[in-house]
C-alpha cells in the first residue's frame, strides 16, 4: 500500500465522459489498496473563457480579481470529479487551495508555494477518502486567492506529494512520456524510461512543455519521484527521479529545439565597463527576460553584444536598444526572429569529454552555421538559422544515437 | 454619509453589460459619500447549468460537492464586478463567503447563517474600498463550503447589513417593489411604500416571491431597514421596516394567492388521541411539509382530517396515507391539487374587528365556497377551488380597498 498523487490536466477532464474516465483510473488505483490524492486542472478551455470575460471588461483587469475569477475553473472540476467518485460508491472529498490550505506568496497570477498544511488531508486519507485537490490555486497569508501561473497544476501536484511524503506523483497528460526529442521532428524519437531531475529541469527551461520548471524544481528539492504518462493509454511513462546507477549511461539524454526566441545584436559599442549593465538593467526594468548573452571584444576598443529574448518581446527590445544607441555610441542595432535554439542535454556530459566538439562538428558537416553558443554543466545550446532547426535536431539525435536504448 | 448594502440578483448581473450597469449604480452610491457593500448572485442561468452537470452524473449528487460546485457561480460574478469597478477607477475588493467569513451550520444546500465576522470588511471599508460579496454562500465551522438555498443572496445581503449595522439594505430585483397583490391578477394592484417586517414575513410564507422568508426573518430580528426596488429603473421601491405610526393605517395590507398546494382528506377516522400524531409524524419523516391542518369531530366517534401540502408532494402524501388507512380504520382517502390558498395580511387586523367576517362575506357573495380556514394574528387564509383564485383575489382587493392609499 502506497500513497499516490495523480494529476490530470484540462484535456483529461474536458467533459463529463472524460471526468468519468479519470474517476475510473483513480478508483482502480484506490482498489489496489493505495491512498490516493488527485489534483485536477480546469476543464479545457474554461480558464481561457474566464480570462476572455475579464479582458472584455479591461485590457489590464485587476490581478487579485482575475485570480478569484479563474480559480473557479478548478473548483468546478474538483466538485464534478468528487460527485462522480461518490456516485461510484467511493468516499471522496474535494479541496480548494484555501481549504488545504496551500499557502503561497501574494504574487497574483504566478504565486509561489510557500507552505502546505497536511493535517486535514492526512485525516481524510486515514478515514478512507479519495482526496480531490484543485490544482493551480492557493491562498496567501492574508487569505487572498492566488494562482500559480503556467503549469500550476503540475506544481500543485508535486508540492502536495512532497508535503504528504507521497510514494509517487503521477502526471497524466496528453503525451505518454518524455521523449529524446520532439516526435513531430523525427520519428526516431524514443520515450525515455528514466530521467534525472537536473536533466528534466534543463529540458523544461529549454522549452519542452511536458513538465513545467517549477514543478520539476519542487520535485528535485523534495526528491518526489514523478511519472509522466498518458491519461488515454495504459502505457508506462517516464520516471523523473534522482540520478542513479540504474539510469542509462548516455552522455546526451535529449535534444530540444526552441524557435520562439529572437536575437538582437548591438554592433560597434565602446568596450568599457558598465555598458552591459546599462543595456540589461533597462531591459529587465521593462520585464524583457533575456536568455543568452554573448559579447565579443574586437579591435580598436569596440565590441559587439548579442542576446536572445522571447520572440514576442523583440519589438520592445529593439525600441529600448534604439533609445540607448546614442549613449552607447553604437554603430548598428539589428534584430531577427529567424533563429532557433537547439540544445543537447545530459548528465553524462559531466564525465564525457568531447561532447561539445561532436555537436559542433555534426552541425558544421550539414553546413549549419552556429551564431551563438551557451553551455552549462549538463547542456549545450546553439543558436542557428531557423530554417535549419529540424535538420539540426535530426542530425544531433542521430549523432548521439538517441534512438538506441543503452544496455 | 451612510453604510449601504446593495444586493443584485442573477438577472441584474446576467451579462457583462448588465454587470457594467450594476457597477454604475454602485459607483453612484459611493460617489454620494456612502460606504458600499454589494452582494451579488450568480449570472442568471449559471446555477442551473452547474446543477445540470451534477445531475447528469448522478440523480442524487453528493450534497457537499454540489455546494462546492454551485458556489463558483457567485464567485465568478464578484470577480467580474470588482474588475469592472476597478477599471472605472474605484477601489474594489471581492469576498467569497469563506473569506469574510460568513459562517453557517453544515446543512448543505440550505445552510443557516450563524455568524458573520465583520473585521475584514470594516477594515476595507475604512480604506475606501467598495466591497463585493458573493451571495448565497458561506462556510461551516469545519471549513466546508455551504450554500443558503433559495433566495440565499437576499439572506446574505440582510445578514451582512445586520453584522455591519448598515443604515440600509437595498434589494435590487426585477420588480420595482412589494405590491398589494400580484399585478398580473389585477391592474388595480398598488405598490406599497412601507410595510412592516411581520407583514412581509407572512407574505413571504404565503408565496410572495419578492423577498425570501429567511431574509425577512433576519431583517426583523436585527431591525435592518430593507428596500426592495428595481435594478432597471430609478423608481422608489418598498421599505420593509419596523411597524411605526408613519405607516398607512390599513386593516389589510395585501392579498396573496398560492396555487401550488394540494389537499388531502382522510375521512371517517376513529376519533381518539394519537391519530394526528401518527399521520403527521410519518409525513414529516418523509420530508413532506404540511401547511394547514383541519380536524372536524363528527358524530359517532369518527372524525375527518384535512391538510394541505406542496402540490409536488401530493403523490407521496397519498401513498403514505394509503399505507396508514388500515391502521387508522379510515373510511376514505382523497386528494386534490385543484385548490388555491387565498390570504389577506395586515398588522391592522390586530385592532380591527370584523375583518374575517368581511372576507368570508365577500367570497360568499361571489359564490366561492371556503374549504378550509386558517388564521394568525395578522393574516387569514382560505382554501378555495382553484378556478376561483383570480376572482377571489380581485374581490378581496376591492373589498378592502387596497387600490387606495390611505392618508
Amino acid at each position: 500500500m502506497a500513497l499516490i498523487v495523480q494529476k490530470y490536466g484540462g484535456t483529461s477532464v474536458g467533459d463529463l465522459d472524460r471526468i468519468a474516465n479519470v474517476a475510473r483510473k483513480v478508483a482502480a488505483t484506490k482498489d489496489k489498496g493505495n491512498d490516493v490524492v488527485v489534483v485536477v486542472s480546469a476543464m479545457s478551455g474554461e480558464t481561457d473563457r474566464l480570462l476572455g470575460l475579464a479582458k472584455k471588461i479591461s485590457p489590464l483587469p485587476n490581478e487579485r480579481e482575475v485570480d478569484v475569477l479563474i480559480s473557479t475553473g478548478e473548483q468546478v472540476t474538483i466538485a464534478l470529479l468528487a460527485i462522480t467518485l461518490e456516485s461510484m460508491g467511493y468516499k471522496a472529498r474535494s479541496y480548494c487551495g484555501w481549504q488545504i490550505p496551500l499557502v503561497t506568496d501574494a504574487a497574483y497570477g504566478s504565486a509561489r508555494v510557500t507552505d502546505i498544511k497536511k493535517e486535514a488531508l492526512l485525516k481524510d486519507l486515514q478515514a478512507g477518502h479519495i482526496i480531490v485537490v484543485a490544482g493551480f490555486q492557493g491562498v496567501d497569508d492574508a487569505g487572498n486567492v492566488t494562482t500559480l501561473g503556467r503549469g500550476g497544476s503540475d506544481t500543485s501536484a508535486v508540492a502536495v506529494a512532497a508535503a504528504l511524503n507521497a510514494d509517487l506523483c503521477e502526471i497524466f497528460t496528453d503525451v505518454d512520456g518524455v521523449y529524446t526529442t520532439d516526435p513531430n521532428i523525427t520519428a526516431k524519437a524514443r520515450k525515455i524510461p528514466k530521467i534525472a531531475y537536473e536533466e528534466m529541469l534543463e529540458m523544461a527551461s529549454l522549452g519542452a512543455k511536458v513538465l513545467y520548471i517549477r514543478a520539476v524544481e519542487f520535485a528535485m528539492r523534495y526528491k518526489v519521484p514523478v511519472v509522466v504518462r498518458s491519461s488515454f493509454t495504459d502505457n508506462e511513462g517516464t520516471l523523473v527521479t534522482e540520478e542513479n546507477s540504474d539510469m542509462e549511461k548516455e552522455s546526451v539524454r535529449s535534444v530540444t529545439c526552441n524557435t520562439k526566441e529572437a536575437k538582437i545584436t548591438i554592433s560597434g559599442v565602446e568596450d568599457k565597463p558598465g555598458i552591459a549593465s546599462t543595456i540589461f538593467s533597462l531591459l529587465a526594468d521593462s520585464n524583457v527576460v533575456v536568455d543568452m548573452i554573448i559579447q565579443n571584444s574586437s579591435e580598436a576598443g569596440k565590441t559587439d553584444i548579442s542576446f536572445t529574448l522571447p520572440e514576442a518581446d523583440l519589438k520592445k527590445g529593439l525600441e529600448i536598444c534604439q533609445r540607448l544607441k546614442q549613449d552607447l555610441h553604437a554603430e548598428e542595432i539589428s534584430g531577427s526572429s529567424d533563429i532557433a535554439k537547439v540544445s543537447i542535454i545530459g548528465l553524462g556530459m559531466r564525465s564525457h569529454s568531447g561532447v561539445a566538439a561532436k555537436m559542433f562538428t555534426a552541425l558544421a558537416k550539414e553546413g549549419i552555421n552556429i551564431e551563438m553558443i551557451s553551455t552549462s554543466e549538463i547542456k549545450i545550446s546553439c543558436v542557428i538559422s531557423q530554417k535549419y532547426a529540424e535538420l539540426a535536431v535530426r542530425t544531433l539525435h542521430d549523432v548521439f544515437e538517441l534512438d538506441k536504448a543503452s544496455a
